[in-house]
């Protein structure tokens, strides 16, 4: 791989050939990169993960979502105190809930960093929704369950496309706890909800592989609690 | 690309190698395919792709899903049932809707064939969440995103691993419409709550390219109604 320019000076160009990068890698090293960069990022790049974020499907192919892409610093901080509010909260349960389990407290040490350094991030990317509810669908746990299924596909794509060209991001919500103060400070109207926020820079961090459980102990065959793969599942599953 | 075994046949071994697909690749020719053949999918295929999905972020990492993998004929009966229950409501509104608009219409003649043949697709995999909901968040609209944003990002690794190995998918979540019924049909207990389901199998058909509005009509710079990409945002955004 040639060098890449500094952060502040890469454009597009320079990082776009890293959507080429195997799906399978992508999907494996992508992960929270909470540490950022201030250095600006070109907004053809932010908009070609948008882009790709497009290509997620939505609930009857309804594509009512919204991106509003925060660069102002006024709007940055705005969203910076709302995000300071609600970890006051969180953070401190977090930190109690964590004490003996630090793989977990370096997660909220990262987060902390990012409640710290909101503002400072060159980009924060506000993914909303239109309408209330998807029309026609029956109101119930599945009808909310459909509202969002149209927006986090596309969030997880923008992901993977960050991840592909090399910027940092991670997917958060907490700057969104008063859907009213938002509201007023990205002048959405009513009838927009703004469900989630990544924000995007080049890293101080890296990706790199992620841990989770295996996968035989999160899937049932069948009916709930019938975990024939519960054994070494990666191993069969690759037999 | 060497000759494909029949769809009955291939095994993990034979479609592997497609998780290599570049990214961009995978994301822009991912769409539903809901025509399936009714012949069986390897496990190992169906856990490859679960365990790719398993690599998506969760809120606070806490990993609180399930995925139920429903092979067995009177459970998918179950799933058809309540499909086509929801069906004759939303598929009548959805026809009148959608009088006028052709390729509309056709996407609605696909799930109708899905309505009628969902017992017949080999698997239908159900994710779901354990916990009513995240642990330590406040509870309004943030706290419904968080919630959902702990589990679509996973089906959509989900559906780009899927089409990534040639096996045909989709994302629905109707059949779920009682939330009651498929408990008691898939025995979740009331702590794990079905989100959403892919039913997976060989295509009939085949993925290609999706048509989407153009990025610059949908992302707002800094306040929303603010469009300065509403232009041809693709061909700047590429420049």
């Amino acid at each position: 791989m040639s060098e890449l320019p500094p952060p502040a000076e890469r454009t597009l160009a320079d990082v776009e050939d890293g959507l080429h990068m195997p799906l399978e890698d992508a999907i494996l090293t992508q992960r929270a990169v909470r540490r950022l960069l201030p250095d600006p990022v070109d907004d053809a790049i932010v908009l070609r993960c948008i882009e790709l974020a497009l290509k997620a499907p939505t609930g009857s192919n309804g594509q009512n979502w919204e991106f509003v892409v925060v660069k102002d610093g006024e709007a940055k901080a705005g969203l910076a105190r709302r995000y300071r509010e609600a970890w006051r909260i969180y953070g401190g349960l977090g930190r109690w809930a964590t004490r003996q389990d630090p793989p977990a407290r370096r997660m909220l040490d990262a987060v902390q960093w990012q409640v710290d350094h909101l503002e400072e991030i060159p980009v924060l990317v506000v993914a909303c929704l239109r309408g209330g509810r998807l029309p026609f669908v029956p109101l119930p746990p599945v009808g909310e369950s459909s509202y969002y299924g149209s927006i986090y596909p596309s969030v997880q794509n923008l992901l993977l496309a960050a991840r592909a060209m090399g910027l940092g991001a991670a997917l958060i919500t907490l700057p969104l706890w008063s859907t009213t103060a938002v509201r007023r400070q990205l002048g959405l109207p009513l009838t927009v909800t703004p469900c989630a926020v990544v924000p995007l820079g080049w890293p101080r961090g890296r990706y790199g592989p992620t841990t989770r459980k295996p996968v035989g102990q999160v899937v049932h065959l069948d009916r709930y609690g019938n975990r024939p793969w519960l054994g070494d599942a990666t191993a069969s599953a690759r037999d």
